[in-house]
């Protein structure tokens, strides 16, 4: 079994209202890169959000007083925590200058995935920052549409963004949003090599091939698609959300 | 860029006193897949530890009271229990039926990473279990060394297993052991594509390797070995225990 991961290396910067699906099946056509039927396409969040128009402009946001508080002691910009406040649903911890949450579409994350790096700064030099996508797995699949329009292959879409974790250390990039296959590989039922069957292994498969694309993208290289050849998925409509843990089985909300 | 992900597929069943390295050099050759200075191999924990004898009949274990409480309690075999408790420095969680520890080697997961799966009964018919390697960067180094003398090339080496997570569902592949690789990748101090300092990204490298090799080993398809070309690794010395969080920096402990 054998498994391709191709970053596409000549997008051009993103702005509000592109047609992203347009300029990767041009950015692929110009590095003779091909869409497969089945192939997965990996897509950094970032590009997504500035394409959507998520990017807020901080000389427009006025902080609450919990936003100034949080940034005063951790001396992190206030207007910024407002900003990630305001895409909060509920808050995990808010500690050691720290500010995990649930985001309003249900990942758990550092700053809500509020994030500055690679945005341009505003007309007038004032910082701006992106949000996530307001529902990463519409955008994937509106993305998925497009370039099988574009393309006329039908291929998965994924939307990663790169996630700490609690126990160890460095990022991973995880799937925020997702179509065209399943999420979640479920093991349960079938029989190991000795006829023994497994129980309670289920496979994040669209973490894992956002993990594979993520080491391809870098982080100031400039490759935000990423396009995955021979990928073990199951094709098939499926959800970001069904990575999700409920808070009801969830040991440390 | 491009990244090959490529399962070997005619690995024998590995038992206690094999050497790996051979046998995995074998199954590369017999597959015409061939090794590269600076490319990354990913061996799934099972058979280093099958290698290494890190097997336990559970016919031998006698349980204490407390395994033979937690057992009672959440219908599990009070031998395994024990055997998780004698691989444990520190219990994380003991809660609802979970046994979240950080393992004698500083790795905090279920179960210690002991495990019944894909394990072969003893001769007498009882179920044995693996622990992990008593030190899994130990483990890799001696393989990465073996590796080179029987195919002449410099290899990294990256031991996995399969861990879940808070907060998502699904399990994810983590390097547990590396030689030869960094296992993190430091931006901090680097610039964005607008030249704005990167704060805090430190992407964990070798987990991400870990989860790519992971979606082409399978769980039931007896292909633990994965040769990764095209990585864009740092080689260099490494231990996975890089990525262990210290308890003292950690807000889930």
């Amino acid at each position: 079994m054998e498994m391709r991961i191709v970053a596409l290396e000549s997008l051009p910067e993103i702005v509000p209202g592109d047609d992203l699906a347009r300029l990767i099946a041009e950015a692929a056509e110009r590095e003779q890169r091909r869409f497969e039927d089945g192939c997965v396409v990996v897509v950094g969040q970032k590009i997504v959000s500035k394409a959507e128009g998520r990017i807020v402009d901080l000389a427009e946001v006025r902080p609450s007083p919990l936003a100034e508080a949080f940034a005063r002691q951790h001396g992190r910009d206030a207007r910024q925590i407002e900003v990630v406040l305001g895409q909060t649903r509920r808050v995990v911890k808010m500690d050691r200058g720290v500010l995990l949450v649930e985001t309003l579409q249900g990942q758990v994350c550092a700053n809500a995935g509020v994030d500055a790096s690679n945005v341009p700064a505003a007309a007038g030099g004032s910082e701006r920052v992106t949000l996530l996508p307001r529902d990463a797995d519409a955008s994937a699949q509106a993305l998925r549409e497009r370039l099988r329009l574009v393309t006329g292959r039908d291929c998965a879409v994924i939307i990663s963004d790169t996630f700490g974790r609690p126990w160890r250390d460095g990022l991973v990039d995880v799937a925020i949003g997702c179509a065209g296959l399943r999420p979640l590989a479920d093991y349960r039922g079938r029989r190991d090599r000795q006829g023994r069957l497994l129980r309670g292994t289920v496979i994040a498969v669209a973490d894992e091939l956002a993990s594979a694309a993520g080491l391809v993208m870098g982080k100031t290289a400039g490759r935000p698609v990423v396009l995955i050849y021979g990928a073990p998925i199951e094709l098939g409509e499926g959800s970001a959300q069904e990575m999700l843990r409920p808070p009801e089985r969830d040991l440390f909300r």
